[in-house]
């Protein structure tokens, strides 16, 4: 376990008994389902004059999908208290998680609000999309503790969490939050630098623009775009990711022949985006990675890896 | 059932019985391993030296798979005959499947040799992984039977098919060739338009670009990207598409919420890949598209069905 922030008196990750989820749209209530599930307390704010009841369909709604997975000892629903007051909805706070509308200016205000009511040394996590914790930490008096967790819908089921601090995050900050984040059960990627849309997103991002450039320009219905996906690549991405599916595309020779084969085809017109230069060097970088990632698994026992999986995946989804 | 190509006599999609893969590699071994599981005989022809050791060791890799997803009656492995000259391979061909690697001139050349050879009315579809078939079929004597059939990795497996025709084939052939697909048991996109990579290939290719960028400029690394697609975004694409995923992520509003709240985030640098102008055309175009595909079911239940899909996919892999 990492230490304590620095900023207040520790509280170890164990430790932690209530969340404020500040926030409580489609995300801000689904963190608020997943730590109910996972048996904390949790207190939500939201200034919607709706947000209580839209809140309490939301965790109704995964709540049978929480049920089914398992709750932890004690889990229940009951221990949702909403709050209208901000401050008094911080006051017992021992994490917090931010979920507001993707606005820079009122994540900024938010924060520093957030910031000048949470008991010392508790973390201030944002679920920002895309914003570097940079940019929005600037009006906080003790911006050490805030930082970027960024969850993907819905974040009581989607494992991946990106955490990536600003200039101004603490380096205790940054490993106490990635403890925290596994400690309740989720996938943590732990961001060495601030990237706009962290990692998922520029992908995802990349290709959602793609696709929209498509049905603007009547290459395709959005119905094609999403069978494409969902009968097609959508069905490896699960068990290997873009670049292990590719080290498997070279047969035998991996992602080093995969790239000598189809590495022309960077500079074919299959997508609007501008391809990266493939030096020797980025060559080497995704080879290596994938040597890396297969760490000693033959191609031949990934392609019975992925085999297994697409077929598992296949089926539980009734499409086999 | 359309009626059969009207360039020589007719085969009922119901009717083909030997298929034959020219190229051999992983993509057309895995097309061999798939006719075969689903009782075809199977001749293959592939130049290169080794090809026929190749195309064995393919095939014996891909059959387990194919038996546990259920082999057809008659299904052999030994009714896979490799054929090293390319007229003798050709001449009992009720349908051919050309998977040559991706180089344009090498196709147009292999194609007028295969139209050459095949016998009269025999579809020719190819796998290319982007080009057009307006690009390949100039040097065949009959291209009004040449279509490309554009699988995925492996094609023993992943069940999407792209089928679009170039200028020069005939409209019954596009509709035979869907239905042989789909008589085959496969998931078929028939385009209407030549688009350079077709749609999933647009839509991965974009990703893929986005992640060499993120190498290259040490954004991050390859596990990174993978991970974050595995235990993330990937996780619902079996599911539900990119538009879909996106229809929910606008809560109860759906996706023209989701555009109205989000849409400024084309604006950001969240990936090197300049957005569409969000003009109120594409918006109507995608909001429409998405009720279409969402067909009378309301945003509660697409949430409750990707919420099981997303469990099931969890369960199925150990993730959960």
């Amino acid at each position: 376990m990492s230490p304590a922030p620095t900023t207040g008196p520790p509280v170890a990750v164990e430790d932690v008994r209530t969340v404020c989820c500040v926030g409580a749209g489609v995300i801000g209530g689904g963190w608020a389902a997943y730590f109910l599930a996972h048996g904390y307390d949790v207190v939500a704010w939201d200034p919607a004059p709706d947000a209580a009841e839209r809140l309490a369909h939301l965790v109704d709604a995964a709540w049978p999908a929480l049920t089914e997975l398992g709750l932890a000892e004690g889990a229940d629903r009951s221990r949702l208290r909403f709050e209208p007051d901000l401050a008094t909805a911080l006051a017992d706070a021992q994490f917090v998680q931010e979920s507001a509308p993707e606005d820079l200016e009122l994540k900024i205000k938010l924060l520093a609000d957030i910031d000048a009511h949470a008991p010392e040394g508790v973390v201030i996590s944002s679920s920002t999309s895309g914003y570097g914790m940079s940019e929005m930490q600037g009006a906080c008096a003790t911006p050490g503790r805030t930082i970027v967790g960024h969850p993907f819908n819905p974040p009581y089921l989607i494992p991946l969490v990106e955490v990536v601090g600003g200039t101004e995050t603490s380096p205790e900050v940054v490993a106490w939050t990635s403890d925290f984040f596994r400690h309740v059960g989720k996938s943590v990627i732990t961001m060495e630098r601030e990237v706009p849309g962290f990692i998922a997103n520029r992908l995802q991002e990349a290709l959602w623009r793609e696709a929209l450039h498509m049905v603007a320009e009547g290459e395709a219905t959005v119905e094609q775009i999403d069978l494409s996906i969902t009968d097609g690549p959508g069905l490896r991405w699960p068990i290997q990711g873009p670049m292990l599916t590719f080290h498997l595309a070279g047969g035998q020779g991996g992602m080093a022949h995969m790239l000598d084969h189809f590495g022309p085809s960077l500079k074919s017109p299959w997508t609007r985006l501008v391809a990266a230069e493939l030096t020797p060097e980025l060559r080497d970088a995704v080879v290596d990675g994938c040597d890396r990632e297969a760490d000693g698994r033959t191609i031949d026992q990934l392609v019975a890896e992925r085999d297994a999986g697409v077929i598992a995946v296949l089926r539980a989804l009734g499409k086999a």
